[in-house]
């Protein structure tokens, strides 16, 4: 099976970035190369980011959100992470022959809310049809510009040792939220997808500090991916505590019943800062009431994320490897 | 089946106006409205083309192209439509399980070397893999960024009445390629697939007139339905003479046997050039041998267009209404 595509290519994990690695080797430039969540551009001496995803979600509509305000909200948190300002948005959908309109109409509303809210204006789009059994139901990808200005600073892939790592919030609710409305199990109710627009955060945390490395929202592959990602990238080691982890009881044990590891769990409206220690206090304050400083960067175990667990042990945490759950965005 | 989505409502015809203009109703703002294959922004001061689309093309190789060499040139020549120099692409693929991936790596070649010759950059990009049967082996989006200088110039969706019409070559060749790669019906092996980037073209025709209304690329929905969109945009007429428009003999002897009109099949590598009447043997020129003034734009029968046929008739073109042929970029 290594010479075809496999769920695992598309799951955030190693082999999706062997895939990743293999196509920008291909297309090798100075801007693909740094292999950011968007791209970073010089048009005519100004910076823009440049972002593209897809939006392949499996149920269209779930608690917390649906496949419209994701597609708006992922695309408008890749630009956010390069700490850019979003600005336009644009809409390309392909829909199986046969989706009733309403829903299509549904999705649109949502779409329309979520641009609202995070004050994109979406300004380009394309539809394409394909016969039943071509596509499932709709997918849409949205691509986004924005605006870098951080006057001199540098939002990048490369984190510095002694940062402190703050995240906005608990983690695992989108992964669970999908699960859950995916397969019935009828878990407690309460589970929601975090899916939410996160620009407005990203700029309480550039205007508490000027010391932000790197700005990162971990989706496909959950925390645990996007720490490991982070510590290869600047060849330093990451250490985080997992007393300091925020997550919420109903998720922390549907995860427990159902065997999945809450650090490798998707979120679509989470993400974490690389900050310099002294500023770390400034940033989690200005992120409000659930954000928490949850590990730091150390010089030391290079390219590898420790996890120092409740009971004073410490661990390992490698790259997200088999599929835990395909189709979450 | 009205609140269905149908395969004609992505063919590029009246039903997928309709569908658009319900969707741009929703997300109504300046830019936007203006419905063109590309946005033109305005980001510091500097005026930017921004365009998506996704490619579902059936089958994946044909003669003249393929998916990738499609995505890049289609998207680059939208771009181009705006007067503008395409610059940056992103590249999304949403991908079938099982795909192998000496396909995957065909196509990305074939990106790689439409890219070159286009002179873009890809930058940015994303992978969502979907189980078996949830999609049609691959699909991709490509966004592009441009940017516009014309020097004051406006190249829009309004035609001058007194405009010739100018079209840089032969008609039909893309969608009868496809019809005859698909169906294999093993007609004449020389009807190619006329996909191609015409970026440097439309260089080439703005460098010989400064008095250019509209540029536009004759895709889905064929030379007829492009026509008239201009002519209704405009809130103008149009007409064209029949014994002007470039065919290709095999080409016309396709679309004959087999009832299909090549006003309604799709191009990949034509635009059709709107330029005052002094000027028009100038654009002519610059485009070379195949090039030809096929009409003009009239004030009469305003939102229409008529064809002058070669036995001296005159008939009126209509929007593209069923589906000619579905999947064809």
């Amino acid at each position: 099976m290594k010479d075809k595509i496999t769920l695992a290519h598309g799951n955030g994990g190693r082999l999706m970035h062997e895939l990743i690695k293999r196509l920008c080797l291909k297309f090798s430039n100075k801007i693909l190369d740094e292999m950011a969540d968007a791209a970073e551009l010089e048009v005519s001496k100004k910076s823009l980011a440049f972002s593209t995803d897809s939006y392949v979600i499996k149920p269209l509509f779930f608690p917390g959100g649906d496949i419209g305000k994701l597609a708006v909200c992922g695309t408008v948190n890749d630009i956010s992470m390069k700490g850019a300002t979003p600005l336009f948005i644009s809409l390309a959908f392909i829909i199986e022959e046969g989706l009733p309109i309403s829903v299509l109409d549904k999705i649109t509303q949502s779409i329309k809310e979520a641009a609202k809210k995070a004050k994109v204006l979406v300004v380009t789009g394309d539809i394409k049809v394909v016969e039943k059994g071509a596509a499932d139901k709709i997918f849409i990808n949205t691509s986004g510009i924005g605006v870098i200005d951080h006057s001199g600073r540098h939002i990048g892939a490369k984190a510095k040792a002694g940062d402190a790592i703050i995240i906005n919030g608990p983690i695992a609710e989108h992964g669970m939220a999908i699960l859950n409305a995916r397969e019935k199990f009828g878990f407690v109710s309460n589970i929601k997808s975090d899916c939410r627009n996160l620009n407005f955060e990203v700029r309480k945390c550039l205007r508490a500090s000027r010391n932000i490395s790197v700005l990162r929202d971990p989706t496909r592959g959950g925390l645990a991916t996007t720490l490991n990602e982070i510590a290869d990238s600047s060849n330093l080691g990451i250490e985080i505590h997992e007393d300091k982890i925020p997550i919420r009881p109903s998720v922390k044990k549907m995860c427990d019943i159902l065997g999945f590891d809450p650090l490798y769990v998707a979120n679509e409206g989470k993400f974490i800062s690389f900050v310099s220690a002294k500023d770390a206090q400034k940033v989690r304050r200005a992120l409000g009431g659930s954000a928490r400083v949850i590990g730091q960067v150390v010089s030391g175990h290079k390219k590898s994320v420790h996890l120092n667990t409740k009971i004073g042990s410490s661990r390992i945490l490698q790259t997200l490897e088999s599929d835990q759950l395909p189709r979450i965005c």
